[in-house]
């Protein structure tokens, strides 16, 4: 056991992308491969997806490499032979990547990132790659609903200590501001990314003081700059009458209360007595802020009742997307040494070939539909997927976070009115073009006729 | 934006850990507290829990500290002081925790994890204690059923690609693992934990290839120690045969083919023809092994159908509980000073108090019935919470994987029949103490008085 491997360890990936390695060495397979990464369908309910992802993905190319103390462990493993741990020594990614930058809605079928590189190289990095791209497109995907129902309310990420482990944690902070989230309770993700981050008290805070209006106070004189009560720990009434008492009190000191937050019942019936209560002490300029189990669901039914609650906390069932915890995506080989190719097990088909997705807008700038055909095709509309690494190096940087927020508000302008719902849509127009059926044609004729010989010749290996 | 930091960071945390930090510093609030972690109730479906997490949550708590750039960037933020920052300088986690070991069978309400600390201590620590032990602990108890279901097949851990992020995917491996998977298919966790790791090739292998036998070939020349052959690329049962003619090609070589698998389509359905292929030529030893959307629903119909496949690759259900992919889980403050506390907002109570969890068995050692009381009661009764931490400092380990692992091994010996069922079964038996209902209510006594005194007094802070 290595201790010190940390989590960026190229070992994070299946053993499987190892012993094929070694297969792809021995037999001197390296020539330029390519491989496509998709989701095969939407979730139920799910009308598009928010593409995420990308800078963390592009991030772990550049760095990949084998430590001393990796390469020490595969050593150790009868499986692999020393030319081949030799060869991983000096491993690095140098191949080119097309994607659909950050913030980008995109439908089934259509690839998002794109990876041409010598084989070995394209193969070793799938499972990383797919873990990453997945989760924060999972998420952006999920948090974009609750932006899509509750625009104009402050939205920010509770979700860390019920996402999965620490980069959940992170990254989900990240995936939802990306979408619109204001920000997210997470620091590391002000560190990191420079994600606005929020926060306010604990229950544990007031349940500490032996008296709930002692414990308002003191937060209150520590915390000058950002009074939020947690009101709910009792008895969430007569908490908010205890700050219409303390509000004075902080004024004479130059204190003024910003907001109260309510963490269970009923949030809309609390938030209508609370507002109440507040308004009718003077408070009127005190926000309410929500949260426990919230969800685009729950923001619908609360927009719909009007309830007067200013912004929202929403944790685990964003950062777990509760209801759809995984999407059905894959990074699949479809061109290797020059000649398209495609796997065609049962109930998963997969387009071969470089392609490029082409999108079309109607004269109010609305998406309209897709084509999906092959790279270097003329056709009408937008194209989605770009160059964003050459020969192993990032291009210039169009994928800052602030930037990729930017282009999914636009984006979500840009979106039909019915894929907003919360509910199944009709399905978004996405064409298969004729180029691409053609192409899967003849891969599957060639194919065929490999079949055949073997089966002719009775030929093994 | 500090780049360096890393997911160990100190500053994975909410933020209002640090204000209400502050506002302890500030009164000196730094009398002993306790927190107890638990579940609050079974996700649908479910019968029981399996404690996990523990030795993450302890390596947590050993190494907690602020690095002089988290240190900076607390200095940036206009809410905090300095002497409060000079305070985080010095902070180290000097507390003792109470728990249930890893690997042992647990019920709602029952705490599994007891921090008895200085207040600021115990508070800081709670968003990643939450996230550790939440995560490990929802896919222990996920992957246990798929034990429970097929304990005499070979059970692998294949979630890394969609489990959310880096560190899920590598504590799935450890929490599958300990509840009696064979082992995991990521390579990190064999060097982090020694889990046992596997691993066979993908479809690309075969795609990159121009004929599919001759893939078979190579792969078994690379890699002769460890043959489990692909064969659903384009068609299982074609492909099963050209295993049967390569077999004593290889076998002159002294190569034996091990196994096969099947990813796609019907599993049943082709584990019965290939069996029958790989038999009638001469392969009774070739083993098969599936994957693709496998969890315990599926084994149970496979193990109903009598499906000659002797392991599985188990992933995306797995690695994110997708049935239930979050627990209803809290830390909770439950004294502070010498005095039981508990909160009382709406639906989610709490029982006050350090607890202990007293567990009997009938004459056959199968678990009858847990009582929920305090520490230091005299009950009939294993008691499920231990030391494991004095003073910032764990015990002698008693916490190793390997031994969690045959804990849970035992422990399911110990669990009743009905509890093992895929549906829900009546609720075992935890009882909560006279003790504990008393001392609640001579919580909610001073609670109450303590309200009064307010309301009369007409005193604010």
């Amino acid at each position: 056991m290595i201790a010190g491997s940390s989590l960026d360890s190229v070992l994070l990936t299946d053993l499987y992308q190892l012993t094929m390695l070694q297969g792809y060495f021995d037999r001197r397979m390296e020539k330029t491969a390519v491989f496509e990464f998709f989701v095969r369908k939407l979730p139920p309910k799910r009308n598009f997806f928010i593409a995420a992802g990308l800078e963390q993905a592009l991030a772990f190319l550049e760095n990949l490499r084998f430590t001393p103390e990796e390469l020490d462990w595969i050593s150790s493993q009868r499986s692999f032979h020393p030319e081949f741990v030799r060869y991983l020594e000096k491993l690095r990614f140098s191949g080119d990547v097309h994607a659909m930058l950050e913030g980008t809605v995109f439908f089934p079928n259509e690839p998002i990132l794109r990876v041409t590189a010598p084989l070995p190289q394209a193969q070793l990095v799938e499972s990383r790659l797919i873990n990453l791209i997945h989760f924060q497109t999972l998420i952006a995907s999920k948090a974009v609903r609750s932006v899509l129902i509750s625009p104009n309310k402050l939205l920010v990420d509770f979700g860390l200590r019920r996402a999965h482990g620490a980069e959940a944690g992170l990254l989900a902070a990240r995936a939802s501001y990306l979408v619109g989230f204001a920000g997210s309770a997470t620091v590391l993700a002000a560190l990191r990314f420079g994600v606005p981050v929020y926060g306010t008290m604990a229950h544990s805070f007031i349940q500490a003081h032996d008296d709930e209006a002692v414990a308002f106070d003191h937060f209150a004189r520590s915390l000058p700059q950002n009074v939020i009560l947690l009101i709910d720990t009792y008895d969430t009434e007569a908490a908010a009458e205890k700050v219409v008492q303390l509000a004075p009190k902080l004024e004479r000191d130059a204190i003024k209360i910003k907001g109260v937050r309510l963490d269970s019942g009923d949030l809309a019936d609390h938030a209508f007595k609370v507002r109440r209560i507040l308004d009718d002490g003077g408070l009127q300029d005190v926000t309410i802020f929500a949260s426990g189990s919230v969800d685009e669901y729950v923001l619908a039914r609360l927009e719909e009742q009007r309830a007067p609650i200013d912004g929202f906390g929403i944790g685990t069932h964003m950062d777990t997307s509760a209801d759809a915890p995984y999407l059905d995506c894959a990074y699949k080989l479809v061109e290797y040494d020059g000649m398209a190719r495609r796997k065609r097990s049962e109930g998963k088909v997969l387009w071969p070939g470089r392609k490029q997705v082409f999108r079309r807008y109607d004269d109010t700038e609305r998406m309209i539909g897709d084509v999906l055909s092959l790279e270097g095709d003329r056709l009408e509309g937008e194209q989605l997927i770009r160059p964003v690494m050459k020969q192993g190096r990032r291009l210039d940087d169009p994928l800052s976070l602030r930037g990729a927020r930017e282009r999914t508000l636009r984006e979500l302008k840009r979106l039909p009115d019915a894929l907003k719902s919360l509910d199944a849509a009709p399905p978004y127009s996405v064409t298969v073009s004729e180029a691409i059926q053609d192409l899967a044609r003849r891969v599957d004729a060639r194919q065929a006729q490999s079949e055949r010989q073997d089966r002719q010749s009775g030929k093994g290996p």
